[in-house]
């Protein structure tokens, strides 16, 4: 069952899962706290004596659950298996509606699979997609773009990636506040006729979208670039881009570092220069976005880093409440099913509908 | 025919296609004489007024070939018309044995598509894989990792991944000097099973193939890391990665320059920094390694980046050379013997062969 939502004048409640992040149950303490102390209501599922700071006059509950999925276990198996386990515990309670969203650090297959069998997919939906913000550097413009899917599947038909394109479009919409958010699809030219049969099928059903603001094929140079609002890809390619992109500016960023440590006189260029670039680093802190986000389901679901800070759980925490604050989920269904009504294109492309 | 080689004691000849660089023909005048002034002969195939700098003398010679495929032609359909075309005259002078090695920074499809029919794939290969050093940024330990394929075919079999991991380590060995060349999938996640039934397939077959020294997968993050010296990928996957990794190293050199801008106390701390920053600079400048080579043809063929400037020239010249000089055809073609004659896994998992 959906959740049926907070009450009137109140902020959602997270269920968050108190095991996973690798830094350790402190860091799920200080980002609890951190959103709490902005409203947000948090039931904690995880290992009582290690959450005994949390304290239930912050809006902070916890839930006793000392089981936890390893990074080694094979999630649908061990969420199966598992019904006392935090993660499954907490999705659980957003199905029942005690919590009206799901938030984990812990492995990101065990999250989504517990997300998916307890929320369970929105009406006409084969496949939900995992989605993020790219953390683009320099000025911004805007809110960073979302790529999706970048993960909840390996591989994807055409008609999935038209139907990642409304979840994006709804969601960027939705919780980002993006008035008309342009969809591209991410493929090797801009040309309609590049790409692998599903991109150059799923280009065509796109081109003639209703709803739907689709500018074409970007490339991979042009994610950082905002070329678009939302990138639509397979979850195959999105994780191992999202992926490089963040290896890459962490490699950048060592290399500027190791630069400024190289002689002295550039040690003092990189001294005066270290307040400009604070924002930099800000801007490329995969902390900064909260983590991924399951679209495509009945409910909200937040996958955090598993190497999140407080500042990364507590954004987490945020895009979760926010996602139920703003709709998110209602919204997309609405878009889905508008677009369903005008065209037969989205039911025929994707075979699974 | 494959060409017969440069006579002993000579440098090999490389047929340059004289139309495509977007800089102009200046670019490719340049890079000529910088590489024929270290004894590399050239055969320049294009218009005989825009060339009329080069100089026989340079041991630079200049074939009239007014004709150019431009960037907007189906390749197979443009090489298939245009015989007089200059990278299709080029690519027909190296199988004539008129020079040992194509190099063109034109269209990427019609250098290939011209290379392909020209110089034909080696014996039992069923696609030649695009295969480009990676711009690792910081110290060096080595010659960078290369990847391959990164857009000579969109979709790859597990066989075809197989043999894209024979020829990367053959480069690797004969072009780059590494002794034992590691081997690499790239993939979603470090497992065995990660990844498309491809992936898992050629996973499987590389885990016993003679002759490699396969470590298994590694994910988009440790392209820079150096986590392998051979990374292999399907070419739509390489495509998408290797302008994401440009697009993010540029990303974020863009912002760190506008860091040095904001303020006067951080140009000051800019200015300083600078020179230690030139090497990184030259580090991720895709002129350094002189663009693409072809692998699994009978002959050698670089792709130029199309946007090259004389010193991107002049190194794509160098590494066709230097690929002749190594005999880095021959050894390849030794090494998939070789596998070939010890197990049968390559021939039945490509189905092509």
């Amino acid at each position: 069952m959906p959740p049926s939502g907070p009450a009137a004048g109140e902020r959602p409640a997270v269920a968050l899962d108190g095991h996973g992040a690798e830094q350790g149950a402190d860091v799920l303490i200080q980002g609890a706290m951190e959103a709490a102390a902005e409203g947000i209501r948090l039931r904690v599922f995880g290992e009582s004596s290690g959450l005994a700071a949390l304290d239930e006059s912050d809006g902070i509950e916890v839930i006793a659950a000392s089981e936890a999925i390893g990074n080694d276990e094979e999630p649908v198996a061990a969420v199966r298996s598992h019904p006392e386990a935090s993660v499954v515990m907490a999705a659980a309670d957003v199905a029942e509606g005690g919590s009206d969203a799901l938030v984990s650090a812990g492995p990101t297959g065990a999250t989504m699979t517990a997300a998916l069998f307890a929320l369970r997919r929105s009406q006409g939906v084969r496949r939900p997609a995992l989605t993020v913000q790219l953390p683009v550097p320099g000025d911004a413009g805007g809110p960073p773009p979302i790529v999706l899917d970048v993960g909840a599947n390996t591989e994807a038909r055409a008609g999935d990636l038209v139907q990642f394109a409304y979840l994006g479009s709804a969601f960027s919409q939705a919780v980002l506040g993006v008035e008309r958010p342009s969809v591209a699809l991410l493929s090797i030219g801009e040309e309609a006729g590049k790409g692998t049969a599903q991109l150059v099928e799923a280009h065509e059903t796109l081109s003639a979208a209703p709803g739907l603001h689709f500018v074409g094929n970007v490339e991979g140079r042009d994610l950082l670039a905002r070329a678009a609002d939302v990138v639509v890809t397979d979850g195959f390619t999105g994780n191992v881009v999202l992926k490089t992109l963040e290896g890459t500016a962490k490699a950048v960023g060592d290399a500027v570092g190791s630069a400024a440590r190289s002689n002295p006189v550039a040690a003092v260029g990189g001294l005066l220069l270290r307040p400009a670039l604070a924002g930099l680093r800000h801007e490329m802190d995969p902390d900064n976005t909260g983590g991924g986000i399951l679209l495509g389901l009945r409910g909200v679901a937040v996958v955090a880093h598993g190497s999140s800070g407080p500042a990364g759980i507590a954004n987490a925490i945020r895009l979760a409440a926010r996602a139920v604050e703003e709709r998110a989920v209602d919204r997309t269904d609405e878009l889905l099913a508008a677009s369903d009504a005008t065209r037969s294109g989205l039911r025929a492309g994707s075979g699974g509908l």
